[in-house]
């Protein structure tokens, strides 16, 4: 099993005083960040935190989070990146499923979690120190993060992402996009997310500066394109959107040093794409996935005005391929293989294959043109892409069929100016039940993005003669 | 085992119409690479060499030699690397040793070699074309390239360099030298050696284009660095220093998009880094070996001028130290740990392990500096030992060159009754000077034990097909 350093040591050795990462107005170089991780794993290790354990992490995107994080992979821990936007029956399923051994929680969380051992991030910095040894090797095939991702079945999956997999995806994106010196990446997407994750892992790998915000924030984000003070910014369709109208309200376009935007979580609309060409501010559509550990598939820094709409050829290390297709142009599943697919799952699906013949099968429909370029036409049979936030249908339907009063449901997304889609709900009643207390229900168990804008009581739904649920037939109820 | 895309197929679907090869006046994309080299598989299969078997190739530094590369590649052949200087003598030992089914030579070299199945490249483009199956995936294990390299036992061993070791070479590099897609580097060392190999690899992996050169052309070479046509090039000492000269001569300064001059191949003068320095030309001195697919450890672009002499710090999936040494400063044997290294030797020597828990005991003598900088000290063989002191060759040599009279000097150790052994030197020079000015110089820079006991001026010192000074046979300049 093949070795490598020990990433937060190697960078802080060779590069010690580059700017590693930037934060509400302070910096940190390489060195500092590793002194740092290295004295919260000593008082994590004095709390009680066993190396190569799993712990479960909960916090918004700050230098707290990364240094939390940096932390557990001195441990070599097994971090499961919990979304914050969950409900609490939702972080709950994850915490059991994963079986963590420890919750470390920004303060803002202490009250959303129950476990039997839950440590703030304060509990972490005020500890003592104890003493540790810190492994200067890693082995590839070391899980890293855990990502929670639904799927179709209604139960998320806990997705392994291994060193490796975090490697190979940093060091593909950079035979696609370059490296510099002097690059900086404007990360507002967030960490526990694998957009946001692999950009610390970038910084770490490439010794690039991380340019964070906790939240997206567009004229900050605006200026520093235009000023050349970073150089990337990973994006989704709602943030593009917000980025271009400050953009052209300020009369701004990007600095030369600029690179790309890297767009994904869902398809962006042709008009972002003209709109930021004007601004000479490339916009790479991107495909990729928690199963890939981000990107499979990018445009080319030369091919963004070319190519508009395709989410571009596979990174060095990959292949696609486009089931059944037999030319050009032909639609069909997506099929994934690389370096950074995921080797499996953990919890309730811990047996599941994730591969088949060595190929991951995404769910996602797409076709490849004659020259080689993908087009991603349909996600995942019905997902429902919001604000770049992935959401399952059958989740939400799996919480209304828990209501008493409910006979069957059926979830679809609408179509929504500023959210891209948001979800609504269909359901057949087997009780007295109003519309509001059904939503009630619902947002006490999902994630607020996730709970239904809308929900319909009706006497059907739309169902194939195998009384499978047509949810691509619901919005028709709406006419 | 980890399976990745084949480069060339791979690198002709992702960037077909980028430039990859220039060489006396012509230029290749990359899908024409791929489809000559492709073409020549055909044509190979028909000649019958078969797929996954050991081929030896001989040749100059041409096209040719870089499409019959790439044809061998497609077919996943072993390649033995034959240094076109040896003698019929010593390719016959290699021939034998490694056991290679065919070869594959230069019409120049046709006569030079006995083999019951030679074939030229002629030979070999005249062929009709066979059908065959080029696998779109390589294993990272299979060995690629075998070259032979002396050592210290009298016989040359094949040491093997596997997918994974080029690849994880090419990587590291772009990750210290950065990646740009308009990057050129001017290759005039053999491809025969790993300096010049790894400029294919890293062509062929970042997608960059070989400014290829038979010989070193210090004019052309002078031009390429002042235009911005070649943005890194591969240098020793000697050629380092023809193409100072040139700069100097014709008023050339480097070109803003230049990033380095790579240096490998033994120390480089101080006097060399200045005066490159004086023409805004970064020169970073690595520290490689055959047995590590090229660089283990090189400046960073930004540390040229600051750690003037240094080979710097291990690349990022690198590691190294110094065997013995408790505290920096302190010289002993350098040990070399990473995915680049050897998995072993082919031949007489094929049980032979390469390393010793899995650290590379490289035989060369150096220190690690309080910053965590390398300095090689001298290859152990080439140590002097007198009157139990120890005198390194490249320090005297060093001393020759700052000598404005001097144009290269050589330096070795020569059987004393009463000391063991006493440094003689051998310098050509490119002004009058005479022996006793020359004398007098050393003793003024140098301890009175390091002093050469003679100084000869010769036309020309013995040096290996890369440039490389050969101190061991210095002494037959004597008879």
């Amino acid at each position: 099993m093949e070795q490598i350093p020990n990433w937060l040591m190697q960078r802080a050795h060779l590069t010690p005083q580059r700017e590693a990462l930037r934060f509400e107005g302070n910096s940190w170089t390489f060195q500092q960040l590793y002194d740092e991780a290295l004295q919260l794993a000593r008082k994590l290790t004095h709390c009680g935190v066993q190396q190569q354990t799993r712990v479960a992490i909960l916090g918004y995107s700050t230098a707290q989070l990364v240094q939390i994080i940096y932390a557990s992979m001195h441990l070599q821990l097994e971090m499961v990146m919990l979304n914050n936007r969950l409900s609490a029956e939702e972080l709950q399923y994850q915490l059991d499923d994963s079986e963590a051994t420890v919750v470390l929680v920004d303060e803002r969380f202490a009250s959303s979690v129950v476990h039997s051992s839950v440590l703030t991030f304060s509990d972490v910095e005020q500890a003592d120190e104890a003493d540790v040894h810190i492994s200067p090797l890693w082995h590839h095939d070391a899980t890293m993060t855990i990502m929670y991702t639904s799927g179709t079945t209604g139960y998320p999956k806990g997705v392994r992402q291994t060193v490796r997999n975090h490697e190979a995806s940093a060091l593909a994106s950079a035979l696609n996009l370059g490296l510099r010196h002097d690059d900086a990446w404007l990360c507002a997407t967030p960490i526990f997310h694998i957009s946001g994750f692999s950009t610390l892992t970038k910084s770490l790998i490439y010794g690039m500066t991380v340019d964070l915000y906790e939240k997206f924030d567009a004229t900050a984000a605006a200026k520093s394109i235009a000023s050349g003070r970073v150089t990337m910014i990973s994006v989704v369709a709602l943030t593009l959107g917000r980025l271009l109208n400050v953009m052209e309200e300020e009369r701004l376009v990007a600095h030369s040093r600029f690179v790309a935007c890297l767009a994904g979580g869902g398809p962006i609309p042709h008009a972002y794409l003209q709109r930021a060409q004007s601004l000479h501010m490339p916009v790479l559509q991107t495909y990729g996935m928690t199963e890939t550990s981000s990107q499979t598939t990018t445009l080319q820094a030369d091919e963004a005005f070319v190519k508009l709409g395709s989410a571009g050829k596979p990174l060095f290390f990959n292949a696609i391929r486009i089931d059944g297709a037999t030319k050009p142009g032909e639609e069909g599943e997506i099929c994934i293989q690389g370096p950074h697919v995921t080797p499996g799952y953990i919890g309730r699906f811990a047996e599941r294959q994730t591969t088949t013949d060595g190929w991951l099968y995404s769910g996602d429909i797409g076709y490849i043109d004659e020259d080689g370029y993908l087009f991603v036409v349909d996600r995942r049979a019905d997902l429902i892409i919001s604000g770049g936030e992935n959401i399952y249908p059958a989740q939400i339907e799996s919480v209304l069929h828990s209501h008493p009063a409910v006979l069957e449901a059926g979830v679809c997304g609408l179509a929504d100016v500023l959210w891209g889609q948001v979800p609504i709900a269909f359901v057949v009643v087997k009780e007295d039940v109003t519309v509001e207390e059904l939503h009630e229900y619902c947002k006490q168990k999902l994630a607020k993005y996730k709970v239904p804008t809308a929900i319909y009581i009706v006497d059907a739904l739309p169902r194939n003669g195998a009384n499978k649920l047509l949810r691509r037939e619901l919005p028709d109820l709406l006419s």
